[in-house]
């Protein structure tokens, strides 16, 4: 523990019962110590650093004025949630943050009970808070519920939804805006610009009558007792209004990293009579760390880092990103082509727009996080002509479903989706995961659903949507590198519904659809090991199947697999589909699909999480012996000469 | 044509470009006779009437005033786009409204070029109109982008997206508001009570006084060349705020019955050098029509009805809609047990959940058009103890699919999803088809995924989810009528993941889901008429598998046909998978799986919309009989004897 901060005082609180038996001059004690040890944790471990060290004090104070577990507290996104898991009851775990078997990255109920509702997609908390609220109202409990959301979550749509029926809770809600204009990239848009004017128009309030204005406020009856009404000569607090029309109490802006302020503060919201109350909290993210502070991106998301100099660990040099490849191959469609556009719902750099940004500022659309407008918003620019990219990560795209269906795919409009991050994550595990879009596109009359084997597939699909003007059409590609092969100079126009064999053999066919590619070409070389000629194919368009290719692959092999990164309903569903309307099925097929398993894999490195998945070339081994009911040994088990 | 109001004026209008040679003078009574033709024909075809009404004057005013259709209108939702459609083009077919082979219910691409964007769902229209005015912006096209969007709509999460990514569009983006205080039901929440305290807390303003002060306000030039600033006595315009903090020009609220007072404004607001603007227009649903105004619904989607005395037609008395049923047995759990509470996302009339309030008003949320909402406040509720059910439509559960999968799945809380409208629901066409439920549930872990087959099943259903505290669970049954069953007088609690055997027979089985049994009942005669001995199962469940069943109905008859009215990758996909992946098709299995078609089905009667599907008895038969390679005489084709 040699490199570890001294704690004395965090050393005390392994729980928020102890943090509530200390005085309120030792917070800032506890909150310059918890701040120390999420730095010294997260250097270890990599994760999220900027949020959870913009709440360190907004952490303490909750926890120290509310009756958590019981009072439920919801942190919104949850990649803010370090301080909190460190100061209930998760400290000794803290240096295994997404690690396999270790702690998640965000909040997650079967952790542990101060964590009443997970999270990691964005701008959901008000709505759960909502729940538990009500819940309490119809059980005629006195306990509250606390969401804490980002100024950047409160661009998305599910988070006004949830403000505009947020009056029913009536005070058993809390709303805590964390406003550090800096959700992942800088903020956009009306609300964001909005938030800005409030916070510059106000001056941070004093406490002695800020306290005292928040118990005018919100609990008149309180006030009548205090009397003195002469003393608030200020002015009502600025700001607010948009809030108030929704029907929340107002208080802001509160210093959040100012524990002398933050504290009574969230005592009078507790004890108000009134609700539901939105707390308007000012935080800086990456707060008390200075090469945090320094970083454009306030050091969001980091690997492990040396503490001193905040030097972030550089993995060996590797192929490029399946990102930057497809930032670069846009771009050289947008150099052609001037109707290219690309729209972002605030993942500039993870979705590689930012450097398309860079050449066409016009033609860049980020709309925050707001991915069922980005959606239809793609759908009008298509039909007005232009050639608009969606880039949002498969699992952030089940957020405009309906907007797929609905304005994309019944309207056969031409918007081109390029779905980041598709198939598992590793660190950032199950809510993360991009394991449902194979299924739930491939579904959908009209759409063509390409996966990216390696990135120059992905440049010549990049290629292939932009000069697809037929209709809607996706092409997906994992997280992280690509295989290191070379990038075509020119990409090639790929025919809609035509894969490609890339291994001719005789007696086991490997139908594979994105980048398992690599691993079927090793599970080819281990079944040719064993006297089993096997061919490769790479289907590349999971939606329209190549049905002559299928079909020849079927009839011409004794077994057959198909291997995806997706979960049931995806490319195997339908290539079974497909032998079965064929009738392929009727005279004996062995035929089996590979996929993603029928649960949510928690974080892991990704060579354990294939390998937990069955999805490596040992196991598409394993597969086909089984269907030839070979054993390991290589003898045949049963029957078929 | 006798019954036919008539329309001298109207009768000259064939499309905007004739309405744009008339006087202004001429609108009254060209909106009157508007109005006429809308209930005469409303009245033969039944369909949407209160909307339609509610924006005669609207519609005219805006062809007039805007250059149609190269200024791009955008119609929310499309049910009040009946005026619109008489006016550009489609008088003629008007009387053929949600037929087959007619006009659409909503606004349709296919349709016309005055449908620059199709819509059915809402709260679609600024995201869509925002494109177009970007496209426009970068290609320096000067044409606006109107959007017309209810105050209904406007509390879906994705309008307040697009309103906050407005700023950019300049004044080439008019986003309309028709504020008629009633969506389908009355309204709910925040931005309603907001928009009423608007409304009645200013006088609408005069015709001068307003033009001048739109003038003045959106066209600081145009301003200074009228001078006379002191005629402007009156303050600024009331209300708007909300709007203008996100970077909207506010100008409102407007009479929208009024001519005088609408086409001076838009030709303001047309002309304006500033924007993006939001006009704020206030009509009457159901306006003009005394049986519409005076119904608690407005006649927001009405059966064929007499003109004279708005009696609408009554079908004959048949077995009570499942809808009904569902709401029925709902009751009966809710008295038993307090912690059920039901949610619905602005239809509790077309979930049934009217009747649910006038029993359990504290238990029953309707949260407005935010299905994201929604679904995570249920879970919100179930994590804290309560039993939720969320009735949505299968189609609009698409909206919250994210939050099915990231709040429901993968923290696997016991939300009930109870699913109306699953299947091809007739007049309101593809964008109302619940087709894709099975699909995109079934592949999700943890959850619980039954289709009723008949009405008394779903009274058993809707019990298992009541009394199913592990995990997500849902149930999908059909729009319309049940099969006139008994019900139960005691709901039975269906052990999850079991189905039944509803006929025995030995050489074809047909596995049913949901209320397709009927009709393969009736194929099973028919096939029993051939000599062919049939089973048929109702497997209850699309998730899990009833693997036992099915494993024995696959290998102990010669045929297995699945059956459901959904997508392909449900069930169907699911039983092959099954079948696959324990080698059941390795020695040939004759395995067919019988779905919804891969294209969008238009309106159609739902006699016609099966047939087209192929999914009635003599398409089950037909199956059977080719699979099994018997020609329709009865022989056999080929090998096998």
């Amino acid at each position: 523990m040699a490199d570890h901060p001294a704690t004395p005082l965090l050393d005390t609180v392994r729980t928020p019962d102890d943090l509530r038996t200390l005085k309120p001059s030792q917070l800032r004690q506890l909150s310059d110590e918890l701040r120390e040890e999420v730095i010294s944790a997260v250097g270890e471990t990599g994760g999220h650093l900027g949020s959870g060290l913009g709440v360190v004090e907004l952490t303490t104070a909750i926890h120290y004025v509310f009756n958590t577990p019981h009072d439920r507290l919801v942190w919104d996104v949850g990649h803010q949630c370090y301080p909190h898991k460190i100061l209930t009851g998760r400290r000794d775990r803290i240096r295994t943050l997404r690690q396999g078997g270790g702690l998640s990255g965000f909040t997650k109920r079967s952790e542990s009970e101060y964590d009443p509702f997970g999270a990691a997609h964005s701008s959901t908390s008000i709505s759960a808070s909502l729940g538990f609220a009500i819940a309490n109202k119809l059980s005629g409990r006195p306990e509250k519920a606390i969401a804490v959301i980002g100024d950047g979550a409160m661009s998305a749509g599910m988070a006004y939804e949830a403000m505009n029926n947020a009056e029913q809770a009536g005070n058993r809600l809390i709303v805590i805006l964390n406003d550090n204009d800096m959700s992942i990239a800088p903020p956009v848009g009306g609300l964001s610009a909005y938030l800005a004017r409030v916070v510059s128009s106000s001056e941070y309030l004093g406490l002695r009558n800020f306290a005292k204005r928040v118990t005018r406020k919100l609990s008149p009856r309180m006030h009548k007792a205090a009397g003195k009404a002469e003393e608030y000569t200020r002015g009502m607090v600025t700001g607010g209004t948009l809030f108030e029309e929704l029907g929340f109490y107002y208080v802001g802006p509160v210093d959040g990293h100012n524990l002398e302020h933050l504290i009574p503060v969230l005592e009078n919201v507790r004890d108000a009579e009134q609700g539901p109350i939105l707390v308007h909290v000012v935080t800086k993210k990456g707060k008390g760390y200075a090469p945090a502070e320094n970083a454009a991106d306030k050091y969001h998301g980091v690997k492990k880092f040396d503490v001193i100099t905040g030097a972030q660990a550089k993995g060996p040099p590797g192929p490029p990103s399946y990102t930057n490849v497809f930032a670069k191959a846009l771009i050289a469609e947008a150099e052609r082509d001037e109707r290219i556009c690309a729209i972002t719902a605030a993942m500039p750099g993870g979705t590689g727009l930012d450097k398309f940004e860079k050449g066409f500022p016009d033609r860049t659309f980020d709309v925050g996080i707001a991915e069922q407008h980005a959606v239809t918003f793609a759908a009008g620019l298509a039909a007005q002509g232009m050639r608009p990219f969606c880039a949002i990560y498969s699992t952030f795209l089940q957020r405009a479903y309906d907007q797929v269906v609905h304005d994309v795919a019944i309207q056969n409009l031409p918007v081109r989706f390029a779905i980041d991050r598709a198939g598992l994550v590793g660190a950032d595990g199950a809510t993360h995961a991009g394991s449902f879009d194979v299924t739930y596109l491939a579904t959908l009359p009209n759409f063509v659903v390409m996966a990216a084997a390696d990135e120059a597939e992905l440049v010549h699909m990049v290629h292939t949507a932009a000069e697809h003007d037929t209709g809607p059409i996706a092409v997906r590609y994992p997280r992280g590198e690509g295989t290191g092969v070379a990038l075509p100079e020119t990409p090639e126009r790929l025919q809609i519904g035509k894969g490609r064999i890339v291994r001719e053999g005789k007696k086991v066919a490997i139908l594979s659809l994105g980048t398992r590619l690599a691993e079927a070409l090793k599970a080819a070389d281990q079944l040719e090991a064993r006297g089993l000629s096997t061919t490769v194919a790479d289907l590349r368009f999971a939606k329209p199947l190549d049905e002559e290719l299928i079909r020849k692959l079927l009839t011409t092999h004794e077994v057959a697999v198909t291997v995806e990164e997706a979960a049931i309903g995806g490319l195997g569903a339908h290539v079974l589909t497909m032998a079965s309307d064929a009738g392929l099925i009727d005279a004996g097929l062995k035929l089996r699909t590979m996929r993603l398993p029928d649960r949510f894999q928690d974080q892991d490195k990704p060579e354990k999480q294939y390998e937990e998945a069955g999805l490596n070339a040992q196991h598409m081994v394993e597969t086909v012996l089984k269907a030839l009911r070979w054993n390991a040994s290589g003898k045949v088990e049963g029957a078929r000469a």
